[in-house]
């Protein structure tokens, strides 16, 4: 008998026949002998459905009182698959993030969670119940509702394993587990077994949808190991865990495209100390993240002498506006040459914990490219990771390539 | 400045355009330098869909997951009606019913209110805040989310104007306020100025579906004067407080017709005590509202020299099919004559404390009834009220006829 975590997002419990069939599946693991916690989402398209009645209420609708609204998506769900348990024979009750004893900061709307008191959850899993929580919220020390922003479901199953000490979690969503690349774009895409922690998250960070990144860093920190798995079938999935000597044989684990990015460019900076500090603070404060950042020697030698630098950084094309509008009002840019923001941008990543041990990979990825034509825009590596970025419009070529170079279909 | 409760029903906040015009009266009263609470209920046609959810997931959804499935309802609307005031400049904090402090028994689906801590509502309103509250919820000490039952919004606007001592309670709704008479019904019917708690409860458990009884019992009970008036114009409504000298002078305050209504009858039941007792105890507990009971000597003679009687009660027509299962699988009442269900009756009740010092009143009626050929089948008293029943097809004239009788369209 195992305690289980399991979370069912938003398209598994779409609509009341899908609630009705996790309901069945959960019952499957219950009448197993484990005990269950299931946490869920808001049935997809709901969260969409309030955002619009709050817009239209509202050009502007506050974070905390969207919390309050957003949180009932989920609060829905619960109830129903509780009410759908229950129709199938098994004991089961729902908790709101709040009852469940999901301590979160007061940060609305992308709120971190500080603190989990499970002894609601611990004492109806003893009762002989599936417990459901809902995902994606919790409240403050005062009583506010938050919620946790994108991917905060996973995180609830995440922080919920952690808290009772769980078997094992289980995330269960639309794919089947972590591919060596995304299927749609390269066929021959492999299901990985088990990837570690930092390729988790380099691939999270990297655009693989399956996961927020932030959810695998919680799982590592807490050593909590997760499967993700599908809804919709009974195959296993990748089991994301602390990586182990098997694991470092393989140079590289997967490849993973990020599509939606901008570009900003800033050529001709005065090179004063401070300038980019307060740049990215503006840009942080904003709530914008920034993913790859590089700075050059400025190739103009304009300025009177001082020096002078570009930066180039990379951003999610639907901050855009937000980044032009910092840009323009900070005057300590004002004598530089010209800000050039730009989209129809991709960023590939290979990542890999063998990299560590191997050279040559970055060499490989180049000379991948390359055969097929594809010019570099940027580079920027880390130890498990070789990030570039393309043109948007060979994006999928510029996957194959890479896939295909390091003979990811191979087991 | 006057510290005001207001709760606005399902109707007034339907939808995004009519929560901004709640909105922009709400905002009116604030400018005006009152502190306001405002108490609403969730958009009319929500909670309908939330049951039908129910329905697709599980054939007999527990309470307990109802409540929480319900309680979105109201908390989909603080927050909208939040945001609307925000958008118009106002400060405003909307409040789940745990989060405003609302104590309430374990009673799912139809919880007592046991207690209000309205710590937050004050602290928020001293702030300068609208504080908005949802109806119809609230949590018990265990941390359990319940509702209130049907009319619960309206018992949650009147709990916390007690616990907060507002100086007036004001329950905005679709209607104008207490007529004389359903004026659909009654073409010449008046809005009443001001009516007793007990006029407006004997009104109230009549059918006239202004307001549940137990809100007003609620009002009586902790002294709060309320008006129920309209949520679509400026018009003043009606003042329900304690009776005074001027209000009794009037003997017949208004006429109510209560439709929907069905008619049990038991004939021949062995006249051993405690056959009654256990027959309304067992209605009871299956949570049936039970109206008029009225009990006669037997016409019949059977019975082997016993003593026999009929047992007539009125009851709510949805409620016929768990009357039936109840009298039927009753052992006691197996060697009576037969059961008998029947709805296509109405209920017609005059209501006035004025009557108390008045004879003559029950006379005039059945005079004015008989005038029109409607047949009575049942007749019971209060101290400040006359009822019968009638068939259903007769409801409207005998409604106008009783107006007539006691010439209430003169004010």
């Amino acid at each position: 008998m195992s305690l289980i975590v399991q979370k069912y997002g938003g398209t598994s419990v779409g609509n009341p026949e899908r609630i009705r069939n996790v309901a069945n599946r959960v019952a499957e693991w219950h009448k197993q002998g484990h005990q269950i916690v299931t946490v869920v989402s808001a049935m997809s398209g709901v969260t969409d459905g309030l955002i619009k009645l709050a817009k239209e209420v509202s050009s502007e609708p506050s974070e905390r009182e969207m919390d309050v609204l957003l949180a009932t998506g989920e609060q829905t769900t619960i109830a129903l698959l509780a009410m759908a348990l229950q129709a199938a024979g098994i004991p089961a009750v729902s908790l709101t993030g709040a009852q469940a004893g999901i301590v979160t900061d007061g940060v609305h709307t992308k709120a971190k969670i500080s603190n989990i008191s499970p002894g609601k959850v611990k004492k109806f899993l003893s009762e002989g119940n599936v417990v459901i929580v809902a995902g994606f919220q919790g409240q403050t020390q005062e009583g506010q509702i938050t919620t946790l922003g994108r991917g905060g479901s996973d995180l609830t199953a995440i922080a919920i394993a952690s808290a009772v000490k769980a078997d094992l979690c289980q995330i269960f969503t639309d794919v089947d587990g972590v591919y060596t690349a995304d299927p749609r774009i390269v066929p021959d895409a492999r299901k990985i077994e088990e990837i570690s922690y930092d390729e988790m998250l380099e691939m999270a960070s990297s655009g693989s949808k399956v996961m927020q990144a932030r959810s695998v860093e919680f799982a590592k920190k807490f050593n909590v190991i997760f499967e993700v798995r599908s809804s919709f079938n009974t195959n296993p999935g990748t089991l994301v865990k602390e990586e182990n000597k098997s694991m470092e044989q393989v140079v590289v684990r997967g490849v993973s495209i990020e599509k939606n990015q901008a570009k900003v460019t800033i050529s001709g900076v005065p090179d004063k100390p401070g300038i980019a500090a307060k740049l990215f603070n503006a840009i942080a404060e904003a709530n914008i993240n920034v993913d790859m950042i590089v700075q050059n020697v400025s190739n103009t030698a304009a300025g009177g002498g001082k020096g002078q630098t570009d930066i180039t950084f990379t951003i999610n094309k639907d901050d855009m506006a937000k980044v032009k509008k910092i840009t323009s009002s900070m005057t300590e840019l004002a004598s530089a040459h010209g800000v050039d923001i730009q989209d129809g941008i991709a960023k590939l990543s290979v990542v890999g914990i063998g990299m560590r041990s191997h050279s040559g990979v970055a060499a490989n990825l180049f000379t991948a490219l390359s055969e097929k034509g594809i010019n570099i825009q940027m580079i920027s590596t880390s130890e498990i990771k070789i990030a570039v970025v393309i043109d948007e419009s060979q994006a999928a070529d510029a996957a194959k390539a890479a896939h295909a170079k390091f003979e990811l279909h191979v087991a």
